[in-house]
């Protein structure tokens, strides 16, 4: 049937969704830009990815389950380094692509990263161990933190951390007496308050950024750390270091950024007499969880990146630095659904005569907590069957004890949705399984890769036991 | 010093405030209502609380940690039951307190819980698993859920849960069938959606609320749950159950509750001549995160209610069932803090002249989430030592790779606040440690408990092996 017209009908009739939500005209169609590249429904109309059906997936490894695509993973990092390595050749001989761990990282995706060619991100002792672990070079390893130990500054130089990113004014003399400690020269660069600030479509460009983050440019904060560290010898400044936000879908507020940095970076070469090697624009880059999302190809962005870096350091009489960026969300994101397993259909009316579905799930807030946390939007389908039912407007909710535990807040589904159907919400690499919690003592699920047939558990879903492992009584 | 004039003057010239934040009179107060019981400053100024310092705590716990004063937490659970039972004894014989187990639970707890004379309400498998080891007797613990699973309804019927809570129309058969297999008779209430929701000063009452807990009483559908339930010999219908909101200050939306809640129970009298023993009114009682919150006690709330309860019951001239409710944050939070380090001090200047100090621990939104999720006020205090310096405004944050890793948004802290200070959170003893994570591969701190001189391990720390203990790489 053509939903389309019924859709419409329905969606009148029963509920207000949000503006950017129209009903689907088929109800069953996967819309590419929201799925791992090797998703498709098979016969009979079963989600299959890298390969595997979700049917099977669910009988093996149970709901809820992350599954990560590794092809499509693979293949969004390599996208990443050989768009940033064409657009800056010949400016600066390619430019160094570092996936951010916090959005997702275990052992074996740091493999993948490290064998795409990518270098890591880490912000923590932990993070920095499972790159260990895998056995990522820690020369193509940096540390991130506003408050980092002294523990984890012991890990960074015992391993030989690459880069270690200095976020206040303290830490200079901490980092370079564990360096001198273990007489090593220890790679800094410096994170820079630039005073902006950027989010989806809009930026913000001040002076000051009211953050916890990087050291002001516009004080000259960062200036007098660029110039302790030059002044210690167990130090090696590599460059400066800028990160301005998250899930952006333009390169404005990155031209800002980069006229910026480069204006500090030509400061220091004056004023110092250094020409520091290396610049790191941060990441933020955004994906599509919905499809009024349009976000930029890695190739718009390296092409556009680099065209502002070439004409602000030309302006500015300076070489070009070896560039650097950190996607994290823009690789991991896409790659992932979360596969849940129906349990609950209940029609709530609502004041005004419409009616909302609510169909909850054997996950929740537990496993992604976006939607509760930054009010994030995320679509969903149906994935164990296809259906010819009319599309309805349903809110997916988890199965925990707060009215917040929402999913996907607004989504059309075919209206024979029921108890046993599986559903699958994309586009939960990032950021989901990392903010995962056990609330209400609730197991946290697996994360499953698949890949020509094959499905491997990346991380073992918990169980009651290890539940109760840290429990004393 | 009198830190009054200088901490306004500060307060003016340096960064702008929320409105009911002030500067304190005394830098190193600790308002009482934030703070468990036996929270105090010994000598030389250091927090001491069940009789043993902070600095005692954190030389052998680490930090963070998150610290209970058990012998708070057992009066606040007292201080319910005693009131519940004396607002209630002539009206019903008394009422029941279940303690919220949600809102924090772990074995040692749910043993404070029974040995105070308090019932047990758990939301899943697992949080039911914790009172069955803890000893609970299965008769005095009840199941939520919008979505329980098979597995999680026979482990109540198995163990011989007093109440499971129905939450939708398709869960009758399903309790039913498992109670038929097992020869057993169900005892089960009606969750019912009356359309009242509140939170903290507010609440709104209309016919139809737009969420997934509970089955309408507007529509008829709670009514028509009822009547299944009553057809059914496997099951035992106790009661209507109601829960409107959290951190509720007043009294005026259990009104309605109570009022809506009794007519139904009326109802079901008249329509089936069957007179429900028991109604249970929920939780969300409020506490004082901060100065200007002000949550009514125990004895309010009771005398309010019993007063509601028995002028709708005598207009509805029916019997008044067994009360019940269901208080977790009022209970468990305010006896509870987390005790953090400090890493970095940094002040940035904020566009228009301010100066924010921001003041890194060593902990964050891992282990508090509801700042950012919740947009909630926190307080702290510097706890290791008094300070004569002037107070200025701060904002206390974690060491996780996000600018929205915000622990206390707005407090005074001394302006002499530096690294290693120990800096105390108070109440943070609901949906902190329930909601923690292991965001950027950070362990999640301990639970200890102190009391008469002595501290005591409930939930150990977690340790780098547990951090990786899943991953399969």
């Amino acid at each position: 049937m053509r939903a389309h017209e019924a859709g419409v009908l329905h969606a009148e009739a029963l509920a207000p969704g949000p503006a950017w939500l129209r009903p689907p005209e088929d109800v069953n169609a996967l819309l590419p830009k929201l799925w791992p590249a090797t998703a498709h429904r098979g016969e009979p109309g079963v989600l299959q990815v890298g390969g595997v059906s979700v049917t099977d997936l669910a009988a093996t490894h149970g709901t809820p389950v992350y599954v990560i695509d590794e092809q499509d993973f693979r293949a969004r990092a390599r996208a990443f380094r050989d768009a940033f390595e064409r657009a800056f050749a010949d400016l600066c001989g390619g430019a160094d692509v570092y996936y951010a761990g916090k959005a997702f990282i275990c052992v074996e995706v740091a493999r993948w990263i490290a064998a795409e060619g990518l270098r890591l991100d880490t912000c923590s002792g932990g993070e920095m161990l499972v790159g260990l672990r895998a056995g990522v070079d820690p020369a193509r390893m940096g540390l991130h933190g506003n408050n980092k130990t002294d523990a984890e500054l012991a890990r960074a130089l015992d391993a030989g951390l690459g880069r270690i990113v200095v976020d206040s004014a303290e830490e200079v003399s901490r980092i370079a007496e564990a360096a001198a400690a273990r007489h090593v020269r220890a790679p800094v660069m410096v994170r820079v308050n630039v005073g902006v600030e950027a989010h989806t479509h809009e930026f913000l460009a001040t002076a000051h950024e009211d953050q916890k983050f990087g050291l002001s440019l516009a004080d000259g904060v960062a200036a007098g750390v660029v110039a302790d560290i030059l002044r210690r010898p167990e130090l090696r400044l590599t460059g400066l270091h800028a990160h301005i936000g998250s899930q952006i879908f333009d390169t404005a507020a990155f031209d800002v950024t980069i006229r910026r940095l480069v204006a500090l970076h030509a400061e220091v070469g004056r004023e110092h007499g250094v020409v520091l090697p290396e610049m790191d624009l941060g990441g933020g880059f955004g994906v599509a969880y919905i499809s009024s999302h349009h976000p930029l190809a890695p190739e718009e962005i390296a092409g556009r990146l680099a065209e502002a870096v070439r004409s602000e350091c030309r302006a500015a009489r300076v070489e070009v630095p070896r560039i650097s960026i950190e996607p994290g969300r823009a690789i991991a994101g896409p790659s992932t659904f979360t596969l849940y397993r129906v349990g609950t259909v209940k029609p709530v009316r609502l004041d005004g005569g419409g009616v909302r579905t609510y169909v909850s799930v054997d996950g929740g807030m537990s496993d992604n907590v976006r939607t509760a946390m930054y009010d994030a939007d995320y679509s969903c389908a149906l994935v164990s069957r296809v259906s010819a039912s009319p599309p309805v407007l349903a809110r997916v909710v988890g199965k925990h004890c707060e009215s917040g535990d929402i999913i996907v807040r607004d989504e059309f589904l075919p209206a024979d949705v029921g108890r046993g159907d599986l559903l699958a919400v994309p586009v939960t690499g990032a950021y989901c399984r990392s903010l995962s919690s056990q609330y209400n003592h609730t197991p946290r699920p697996a994360v499953v890769s698949v890949r020509d047939g094959r499905a491997a558990v990346l991380v073992r879903r918990e169980s009651e036991d290890d539940l109760l492992a840290l429990d004393a009584g």
